[in-house]
């Protein structure tokens, strides 16, 4: 069974020395919430709760599975009293507004607690995942009854939540949404229709579930202008605020799927269902762009979760496992050249992808609660620059370094009770939900890199430029980082300048190169991680964390962050030829 | 259901047009048999057998698995039936010794044979390639009377064999291995030992099975050098050959793994076996050498096969699935670039590795049977270098492309009843066994670099070079692949000698560097086979085939082969510091 261990000192390092989360007791809204302390205090009682109680279930969850029972779904065996010591921990509400029963920490450290029950658990931590996406997608658009009546259970987690968005022939493309919504005259609507992929879409851990629900009214345009968004208990709320009777929505089977085994994955039958709609009519694909954001972060934090699992477990059996002698005598193999290789290949990407993952949730609250506008302004820029980034880079990380982990468990990794074949079939998903990686890599080329002429991007390479001449200033020597991601930035420029050209005249280009070019942006974001790692780490007592930060960014530098000169050249091309190939010429 | 269609026009034309399995007519064991006709009826027959019989039992094999009960193992449905068509209908002896009831024809198309049942159903394909193994192992070694025993009833399949290598403290690391065998006078060894991760160990769709079991002699020095290998029937053979008594080895449990349900892996309890000595004492390592470079051909051929299963399912995915409007207006998801980018990488990768494995294995061919001693050692030169790269190239790529396929499928892919996550759970145990993938790059850089005096190396340059220069002079352009691929070969031959120097001083850079280099020297090979490929399109009478082929090579000449300068200069690095790093540091 995979172990897992909560990186405190790591976690720590990034959030204090390297991004120096402190910063937020300036503002108004979180004043003595994160001093020091505070900050810690919460992170190792949560990295406790989740060591003893939610890790434990992880491998059993992947066995048992869940299981449908004519329209009831049974969770794995432990999930229900997990989870209900998990919202009474207060836990699912760690960020969410004090108004509707949320503790109103700062989002920074609901995500930090996420990356750690993502470790422990991914499956698991869909339920309060989604939970907290169908409370900000109701904060955000709802009315003021629809609020007081749904978010404070959801706060606390006490109800769970659902996104009900995809259909058969609508996945990536929402456009093609058919469900509808007849409203009734007394402000209610029927929903009718049918919805796949519903994570959480029924079980018995909460007393109610409340949908969020992507339909069309009937006098709606076609196409993406004509949906809007509702909310559908699976129990009605009575006026005292506890459930009632059930409403039309049922589960009508479940997925049996690569991984996630203990994470529910619903079909659900919506017939007639009541529903009440949530924000203006057609507005659902602008209602559901709040949630949707949040969401990737947190998927990148679901990668950010499985890339340390990996990381830690590979690193343990790598310590342990005695197997031939190494060139330099020693018989444990992590004293092996190529699964050395291995290892810093995944503490290069863990540790840095850390910082990317926190920088962007740290830059959530500074643009939600800073009182400067500017500053606001610089914030959410590096959020919507960096979401497909943390989004995408961190997920497809989780899959690699999945496989990485198995490659150096060797045989043992293909059988099932070592557990890290789990991580690459939990973290697959990651790459695919929420967007998938595509379609984010054409979100940051098509989107994020055009937005208010071209500034989120220019931002970025400023701050970097800024911090590679302090670098260089202050006298220590950091050339073997900062020549290769001085290069790397210039080639992510040049690229950049390509792209917000090319796709004036040939989107096909742009297209053909989106991953890659994300992938460059990202390796060039992780290239400036390590740089203020480095000198971060150089001021702590730690010697070991020094000598270890040193030498891991010495092979990121060297091996790594050298492909992004290459991944640009494959951007910067013409890809017409490549489009006439007929489809049935394949 | 993954579904699939041997691919026999892309198969017909690298045998014929690419790589001329004809000229094998003129060695005189094989005249008559490898006509045009011959060759393709074979192969037709062979499809047609896998494509209706065995592909079908694949998803029931991954949902089934195989059954412990009591020391019997109980395989999927079917595959009882599906093997006994298998192994009457002659595939499993089809190039093996007539001698010994082989059917004597070339290596090359019962490995042609391979890609396609391992693609239909690489689980059951084990069965019968296990078999080979163990047929061959006792080929290269016994006894006259060892084989007459035992190798007419593993050539046709009828008795299926196993390879008993592993324990568990002894896998990548054979010296450790502790199984004993106690010499009893007459002639006969009592085997007493655990052995793990057996394929195919037990099950009754055989009436006989056939261990082949590395263990040690009483007397025999500690390590590597005091191994010696040894027959240990499952029942004895009886002076008709028909199967007798039972003999003591059980088969105590069998692993649950990530996938490959279909094949049985075993944990084999030898309780005083008997057994007979194959080959000399303490030549136990040697022995299994040839069975081992050809059990990782073999192991190649699986990744290939997957590797086509994975590309052709998501080529018809991409064909079929509309959702959204491509910027060419298209409305099937192989009109957006990003798919394409995918669907290009997935085809550029097969094709070209068909080429490299159909390659090898003609020329396993040529260094058995050529008549020219000279052209049996060039033969036996690219079988040695090449192997390493058919083994890992091909199934890191079966398991990259297997989860391509399930991003091309979205959020379905993710989905066990599309069939495509099965190629991710089964491809990854190939990248593991038979020498992990890492010392295969080992392997290559070590042995294969230094053996001759670089002369392997050396040759594959020189062949690359002329073809090359004769693709320069007869006019045709193709300067979009000649540039990088020289460029390629360049900097692959510039690290060859580079590796040969530093070998010498610090194996850990070039321990550091294998896995890089193995990719770069595969790419580069790949680009070779592209070249061969685009020039034997264009004398082809099919336009959709030319402009295939082209297209294909123009994608892998800009977008993969680009990446191995890159690679290289990786290699070509200094590993000091990261060897400093401490075990526990990390």
């Amino acid at each position: 069974m995979a172990s897992y261990k909560a990186p405190l000192r790591e976690i720590q390092f990034v959030l204090h020395d390297v991004l120096d989360i402190e910063q937020l007791a300036a503002l108004p809204d979180f004043a003595d919430m994160v001093g020091r302390e505070t900050v810690d205090g919460v992170v190792e009682e949560a990295a406790k709760l989740i060591e003893e109680k939610i890790a434990p279930l992880s491998a059993r969850g992947d066995a048992q599975g869940c299981r449908w029972e004519q329209g009831e779904v049974r969770v794995p065996e432990g999930y229900a009293d997990a989870y209900k010591l998990y919202w009474q921990g207060g836990w699912v509400g760690l960020s969410s507004s004090p108004e509707f029963g949320g503790q109103g920490l700062p989002y920074t450290l609901s995500k930090v607690v996420e990356e750690m029950l993502c470790s422990a658990n991914v499956g698991f931590a869909l339920y309060p995942g989604l939970t907290s996406s169908c409370f900000e997608a109701i904060e955000a658009n709802g009315s003021e009854a629809i609020k007081r009546t749904y978010l404070p259970k959801l706060a606390t987690g006490e109800w769970t939540g659902t996104m009900c968005m995809t259909e058969p022939q609508a996945g990536s493309d929402l456009a093609a949404v058919k469900t509808k919504a007849i409203p009734q005259g007394d402000g209610s609507f029927l929903i009718e229709g049918g919805k796949i992929f519903i994570t959480s879409g029924e079980h018995r851990m909460a007393d109610n579930i409340i949908h969020f629900v992507l339909a069309r009214l009937p006098d709606s345009p076609p196409g993406i202008k004509g949906l809007s968004t509702f909310v559908v208990p699976k129990f009605f709320v009575k006026p005292d605020g506890t459930p009632g009777e059930r409403n039309k929505v049922r589960c009508v089977s479940i997925e049996h799927k690569m991984g996630m085994h203990g994470s529910v994955t619903c079909t659900m039958a919506f017939e007639g269902a009541r529903g009440w709609m949530v924000g203006q009519p057609n507005q659902g694909i602008q209602n559901m762009f709040v949630m949707m954001n949040l969401a990737r972060i947190m998927v990148g934090f679901q990668g950010l979760g499985q890339c340390e699992l990996a990381t830690q477990n590979a690193i343990r059996y790598a310590q342990e496992r005695r197997q031939g002698k190494a060139f330099n005598n020693g018989d444990a193999i992590i004293e092996h050249p190529d699964v050395r290789r291995m290892l810093l290949t995944m503490k290069a990407l863990t540790e840095a992808g850390r910082v990317l993952a926190y920088e962007t949730a740290l830059n959530v609250d500074i643009a939600a609660h800073h009182t400067d506008a500017a500053a606001r302004e610089a914030a959410q820029d590096w959020v919507e620059l960096t979401t497909p980034l943390v989004k995408s880079f961190l997920t497809d990380a989780a899959f690699d370094l999945g496989s990485m982990a198995v490659q150096v468990y060797g045989g043992h990794g293909f059988i099932r009770e070592h557990g890290v074949e789990q991580i690459v079939r939990d973290s697959k998903i990651l790459a695919l939900y929420e967007g998938t990686n595509g379609i984010q890599a054409m979100d940051l080329v098509r989107r994020k890199l055009m937005l208010h002429n071209g500034r989120l991007a220019q931002r970025f390479f400023e701050r970097v430029r800024k911090d590679l001449a302090l670098a260089g200033a202050d006298g220590r020597d950091l050339a073997f980082l900062e020549r290769p991601l001085s290069q790397a930035l210039d080639a992510v420029e040049t690229t950049t300048r390509w792209l917000q050209e090319s796709f004036k005249t040939n989107p096909n280009d742009a297209g053909f190169g989106a991953v890659d070019f994300l992938k460059a942006f990202s390796l060039t974001a992780l290239g400036y991680n390590w740089l203020r790692m480095v000198k971060a780490a150089a001021k702590q007592p730690d010697a070991g964390l020094r000598k270890a930060k040193r030498i891991t960014a010495e092979f990121f530098a060297a091996r790594l962050l050298t492909q992004v000169p290459t991944l640009c050249a494959n951007v910067r091309q013409n890809a017409d030829s490549l489009m006439q190939l007929e489809a049935e010429q394949f």
